[in-house]
């Protein structure tokens, strides 16, 4: 298996992409938001790149729809969620379906889409991505969703433990760069990405509840997929 | 002083870059190239971004002008030089100008010629361009020049050894990564470069004596800057 590490948001993929496996983080906040609401039952996600978009997709599927998101972190006006993993409980997503657009990580995830698959990661369920992805066997691109279009250490940091995971005997440069990183934070993984340049703008906010969370590792087996632009959970069998 | 690194080469800068300035890195080699021509005599260094451009450029320029650069790492037909720094002796470029073309160093030099400084870095003259950047105290940016747009270990690991040895009181994410990585390989520099993808297609076309050279470090106080379309000496004065 090779495993290659996109470090910093590129504008599109062409076919490079076809029969790999694309895996994508954004850790502080969209791809943990995305796994905890489906692990709390959310029953799809259609990822959007801005509100309008938004309020035209929620307009299309009917009054079961919730919109979710940020813009500069906070959540979009008219929008019934931000972009808080804490906000989406049980309570609030349980059997609902969710458009959601945010800054980084949704852009990143539909440039993406023309990969074999497309799987969403995260501190919370890396193991889980890891396991399927060693079952698959097929070479995987880790997209980093980086910050307005510049690298983020926390994004870099869980590829690289994502990476750490697989251990692959073929890796990129970026690859070995992240694994790096990884094992250099690992045992402090809460303050070191609480000290990246978006941790401390979420702290400077009052999100700083939120970096924490982030952080909690492999607290769920979700793994969710983005197809036909839609994002769920991998069946259990597959 | 902040330091920013950009890790991977983009497009092009605007005028974030106005009062700060800018430092160049191509490990394996343009930068590295630059550096030994200067210390060994050459006159000057234009660089251009094709074999085209430097042709024009010599036949402007006149006949003590030598036409150097790679294109897969190998010398470009019809010019005198290629892109080993072991070439750029005292005899080959004593009192002469060069004319100098490579596939990422030279287009990541003209990418930042916005900048209120250019200078040009390796692990030839760190310490002696650390030395210079702390004494003007401006803001810097890092550009690593990366392997044909992709991330590349050997000039993040040599900007991250600018920056350990800046000692910025604010840095950006991708500075503390880069200072991470040196950190990590600062014992072990020619084999942590060498493992490379660009330092292991380099062993493999026979140029394995170039990589361990240009992680030679502090070998000279050579420090290149780029003004007005030409790569000079600073003077030590300055």
């Amino acid at each position: 298996m090779r495993v290659d590490v996109i470090p910093v948001p590129i504008a599109g993929f062409g076919k490079e992409l076809n029969e790999r496996t694309a895996v994508v983080i954004d850790v502080l906040r969209a791809t943990t938001t995305i796994i905890t609401a489906l692990t709390n039952g959310c029953q799809g996600i259609i990822p959007v790149l801005d509100a309008d978009e938004a309020g035209e997709m929620a307009r299309r599927l009917g009054t079961d729809c919730l919109l979710g998101g940020e813009r500069h972190g906070l959540r979009i006006e008219g929008f019934q969620l931000g972009n808080s993993p804490l906000e989406y409980t049980a309570n609030a997503v349980g059997g609902r379906r969710l458009v959601f657009t945010t800054t980084n990580g949704t852009r990143a995830i539909r440039g993406v889409a023309s990969a074999r698959l497309v799987v969403i990661a995260g501190f919370a369920n890396l193991q889980a991505v890891a396991a399927h992805l060693k079952q698959t066997g097929r070479d995987v691109v880790i997209v980093c969703s980086g910050s307005d279009g510049s690298f983020s250490l926390e994004d870099a940091t869980c590829a690289g433990a994502l990476v750490h995971a697989l251990e692959p005997e073929d890796l990129g440069d970026a690859a070995v760069m992240a694994r790096i990183l990884y094992r250099h934070a690992a045992r402090r993984l809460a303050s070191f990405v609480g000290g990246s340049e978006h941790g401390q703008y979420l702290k400077s906010i009052g999100l700083g509840e939120d970096v924490r969370f982030c952080t909690r590792q492999d607290w769920t087996a979700m793994v969710p997929v983005y197809q036909e632009g839609r994002i769920a959970g991998l069946p259990q069998a597959q």
